[in-house]
């Protein structure tokens, strides 16, 4: 017995038969004698719908109105659960975010939240009620409705459950956990019992689009335990918690992302205060770079290589070539044929020789290098992606992921 | 220069095309140099569509979760609509029920405005800014969502207009005002200038789907003055106002309600308290009763023979039925092919002769009267719902109600 917070993506409610379903997962752990908080996204396209609504009649509209717009898609949702509740008798209120005592900063369609005001749901799970609270969405110091962008249910589910105090917070996906890598590209890829914080991080951002890296720092900070398992099967999921506890696997997982491109600005003249230049242009379009590598050229002129997200390859492409006698450069190519392939293990800092180890992976599988980045935690490379595939296959094999190393 | 209040319907505000239409009309009220206090209802079939989901999921589910459902339809359409302003550069914010102030009882599904708080919407408006209100909503003392029922919109606007003390109030919709008969069956109705609060009350609740009952009686308690408009041309419309400044017609205009059914129950012991009995079962079970006639049977028994919307009648007819007994009666009738068609006028009730010159009409047409009943602003006889579109006609021609008479 305790309390228990329950996220159900759009995916989970977003039909008649899987509202019912959500509903019953529900009522399974209301029955053991538990509290239970369900946050709930919109059901599968609405947003989606949404947005087109809005795009047809003013395809600039103010983020405060999208706001005003797209929070109905999850008012909607917490709506229908609790009807599926009540028709299968047990006591359910939904509750908006303002309801739910969800405030937010101003910052429309991608909102931080402040505070959150437990009154009203503490009142309502005192009443044995099941409490249902629409993700996605708060309200602001001006009483205006806010929502905290991509991956939003899933923070205002770690929020909430923090703020509660919650002895659990369960996000219900239409994937049953976290993976070895993505079992849609190798075969005998392993679902993790248990994953770390810093090592979810780590895949969420590599690609792996189980958990938003929002909702994960903020169950690390606060030190919330998540599950992440499915609503359509009953198998016990992947836990993410603290390093500390768990599996001891060096390697994780491997990711592999295909939204990069990789940008080359050749010829830049070799004085100080090149590469800041370049990277501050980019900044100030809000672009963001991921793997750099810097080399010298011919002469005095040096070559910056840079990976960005394929979305801003060509406002970064734009922004560089309006700039190239300010930078000095002589000629900008570029690539959107590849792909970023990862390791992610915790472990991987005090074991020399994994980097070697992944090296050898891709040379058996004839595969080349184009870049290299490392941290504490991960190892990338990037790789043509007419060869990914093979890459996270080989790699997966090479370091026995689908077995269990204790 | 003033405060107006414009209230555009569901079909106003249908689709992209018809959004921007009443944004135009807007514009055109503020560009005059207007403050304007705008109410929107669902677009189209919206509320409908939020229904049919609900039965799917829970065809009993509780009131307070419909109302959480289906205050989004006017949510979805306030920011729409704000959107289109914006896109066509005028300063526009839309607010919710609850961010508008408007308080209501907890009588889900059919809440009564209880206060309104308008300090929000004269802030937005000292800003000039063009304020969107979501019309049919508000807000309980326990910060739940309400709705306000059929209507609910309209009553929203008049309201509104109250509170803010508005110089004019515009209800946008799919006619172009009040018309002497409906349009659709009398070739020759003509739009009438004005109309009393009164005669306005009774074509409401004879079928002349205009406007709401509850927002006429609310406009006359606080003397707002109305007018009915269409959103899609730009006719002068119908305005609505106290009696006695509307034109000196006698009969302003002819009804025809189908919603009716008539039931006779015959036979019943000639005691007193047995009519009592009979209402009272029906109103135990929500039933209005309208028309009403009490005859004398054979020997020691009378006959009550009564009308009730064509919904009730099943549950009705069952009421009575399981109480033959109680109430001592030996048979029951029923017919459901029947229509009520009525004259309404404030001046009726100083011109004796009315009632002889409709019933003359009737004859004139060779249409048999099943039963009369009159009041001080109108006259309503129930004939074979055949006939109805015959009477209506020979009516409005009887009394020349296609010529203005000063």
């Amino acid at each position: 017995m305790g309390l228990i917070v329950q996220k159900f993506g759009g995916t989970s409610v977003a039909n008649t038969e899987k509202v019912m379903n959500a509903a019953n997962r529900v009522i399974d752990t209301y029955k053991k004698g538990n509290s239970v908080v369900v946050i709930v996204s919109a059901q599968g396209h609405t947003t989606d719908e949404l947005i087109d609504k809005a795009m047809e009649i003013n395809s600039n509209a103010s983020k405060r109105e999208m706001d005003m717009l797209l929070s109905t898609g999850e008012q909607i949702s917490i709506a229908l659960l609790a009807m599926a509740l009540e028709k299968l008798g047990y006591p359910a209120v939904s509750l908006t975010g303002y309801q739910a005592g969800m405030y937010t900063d101003s910052n429309y369609g991608n909102a931080r939240i402040k505070s959150i005001n437990t009154e009203r749901i503490f009142k309502e799970l005192d009443k044995k009620n099941i409490v249902i609270v629409a993700g996605f969405q708060g309200i602001n110091k001006y009483d205006d409705i806010t929502t905290l962008g991509r991956g939003g249910s899933d923070t205002t589910a770690v929020a909430l459950a923090a703020a509660l105090k919650a002895d659990l917070c369960e996000i219900y996906t239409d994937v049953d956990g976290v993976y070895t890598a993505d079992p849609r590209i190798v075969m005998n890829a392993r679902k993790l019992k248990d994953i770390s914080y810093d090592e979810m991080l780590e895949l969420a951002s590599l690609g792996a689009n189980v958990l938003h890296n929002r909702s994960v720092e903020l169950a690390k900070k606060y030190g919330v335990n998540m599950v992440v398992r499915s609503s359509f099967n009953k198998d016990e999921g992947t836990v993410v918690k603290e390093v500390d506890s768990v599996e001891k696997m060096i390697v994780r997982g491997v990711t592999r992302d295909d939204d990069v491109a990789r940008i080359a600005v050749l010829g830049i003249e070799d004085k100080p205060g090149k590469a800041f230049q370049l990277f501050s242009l980019l900044a100030k379009e809000n672009i963001s770079v991921d793997l750099i590598i810097q080399s010298i050229g011919r002469e005095d002129v040096k070559n910056i290589t840079f990976t960005v997200s394929r979305t801003n390859l060509n406002k970064a492409l734009d922004t560089i070539n309006m700039n190239l006698g300010l930078l000095g450069a002589t000629e900008v190519k570029y690539s959107d044929k590849l792909s970023k392939v990862s390791i992610v293990g915790a472990g991987m800092v005090n074991h020399p020789g994994v980097a070697a180890t992944m090296f050898e992976a891709l040379y058996d599988a004839s595969i080349n290098i184009h870049m290299i980045s490392t941290s504490e935690i991960k190892i990338s490379v990037l790789i043509d992606a007419k060869d990914a595939e093979k890459a996270v296959n080989f790699i997966h094999n090479k370091f026995k992921l689908d077995q269990i190393v204790e």
